[in-house]
């Protein structure tokens, strides 16, 4: 998919909802979990129940991997069955994958060859090596890690980097992996989530790089749209964690709309009864009439 | 498995032999692709060839995430079977995830409750939450990322922090996920993959968290050493890329070895004929021979 396509989708279905598929076998309706196929019919369900008001879905690999290959089975049936019900939706695996060279080469077939996921969540941690094989792929899309909606993400993604080159002690670290000399453009003290995505911007282009960050501070979000006006952003961290639709389109939608702000638990466990399905649906229904307000 | 028991079988088997399960469909030899379960018939081979040489085995999940749901079970049938051929073997899943709180729980079900993997590789950008979980399930490690062995892990993990906490211009950053107050204890300049292991390091302990050093790097080995003496380290990276166990060996080493070297295409792959798990066990038993020289 372009980021035409993905624009169009937005302002066709007035919505920049993701749902996140969180499925998770103890937190699905009861009466669900002894068929065969639990996730899949729990999944099945939300989506028929909630496909017009969603632009995007993002199951979440780890709780289809916590179920093994019967659980990755659920996983491939679940992508199909949104390709089959909406061609036009965008496809996300919630994977933060990230390893060099033939590794992710490997993990690019898994996701974008065998399964027809549209992108792929990965961490920057090991540069571009780790990125660069799913740009490959046309029409498929990398969305990197830059900075997320956990509190410890100020562990390592919010440290300030030094900017005066005169201060190294190894000169090797002036140049980058592709024999670059180091010229910062961010000032001394920009944190790594800058880094991160102004380097990565390079290996890409609008129509196959996007970033993670969170709603949860969402005045960040205006600050990288200081340096990354027109990339998409994923944006977790509205509902349960807190975050809001209206600060988070206030201060990080572009011209292009330039957002998918994902909600996982507020709206898929909106009821455990037997009517999961239609509160999923009124949850998902009230994200997109509030998303339309600002489109 | 504890630090302990980790030295004793090193010391037993004279050996700190890794192997890497990097068993791709394509690679293995020809009379095996038409088997049922080619990657685990493979597997098994070079396992039962190899397992008197090798401390731990490593496969990488990407290889198996590849073949869908089948390579799923393939994973959990090369799991079960080390175990049961060897109990004492060190079982790690080179998955290099990284994602929070609920999500990581859900991964280190999957590695440690529905396989019995030893170990999981992860991604440090998201910080302690991404971290943490694996390390409350007892006798189970998380092995950390820290300086990787590929050309672009110059384009973050190397990149130099700025320690002067006069310069930051938001006064949040000078406080980490457990508000403690951020004095690096690294001089001006250190690189960002120390302040992963300076801070990872507080978060666990040397029974339960190791760190991925490559070996293309070794001097980087005894530089790491002056400030995480006692950890393991996992060190890929000899081989087809280029590292050698001498150097590892007289950089990486500690008292009580502290080293995994990762071997694995030029084992694994060490021929291509049906003699493939004798070639591999010749080659696993050369690099266990000069290890053997080191201890």
């Amino acid at each position: 998919m372009t980021y035409l396509e993905l624009y169009n989708n937005i302002m066709r279905k007035k919505s920049f909802l993701c749902i996140g598929l969180d499925s998770d076998p103890a937190q699905i309706p009861e009466h669900l979990r002894e068929l065969e196929y639990p996730l899949f019919s729990f999944n099945k369900a939300i989506i028929d129940a909630t496909v017009s008001y969603a632009v995007a879905y993002k199951p979440n690999l780890a709780f289809y991997e916590a179920e093994g290959a019967k659980g990755w089975k659920q996983l491939e049936m679940t992508v199909e069955y949104i390709r089959k019900k909406d061609p036009s939706v965008f496809i996300i695996a919630d994977a933060k994958r990230g390893d060099i060279g033939n590794t992710a080469e490997r993990y690019a077939k898994a996701f974008f060859v065998n399964m027809d996921f549209d992108a792929v969540t990965l961490s920057p941690y090991m540069g571009k090596d780790s990125i660069a094989p799913f740009l490959k792929i046309q029409g498929k899309w990398a969305i990197v890690l830059a900075l997320t909606s956990n509190i410890s993400a100020d562990d390592f993604e919010t440290l300030p980097l030094l900017g005066n080159i005169q201060m190294f002690d190894d000169l090797s670290a002036m140049y980058d992996s592709e024999g670059l000399y180091f010229t910062p453009a961010a000032p001394v003290g920009a944190p790594l989530f800058k880094s991160v995505i102004e380097k990565s911007m390079r290996w890409g282009n609008i129509n196959n790089i996007m970033y993670v960050v969170g709603a949860t501070r969402p005045q960040k979000l205006a600050e990288i749209r200081m340096f990354c006006p027109n990339n998409f952003l994923l944006v977790p961290g509205v509902g349960a964690q807190g975050g809001s639709i209206a600060e988070v389109a206030r201060y990080g939608m572009n011209k292009s709309c330039g957002l998918l702000v994902n909600i996982s638990r507020s709206i898929i466990y909106a009821s455990n009864g037997e009517n999961f399905a239609e509160a999923a649906a009124e949850k998902a229904e009230e994200a997109a009439k509030e998303m339309a307000l600002y489109l």
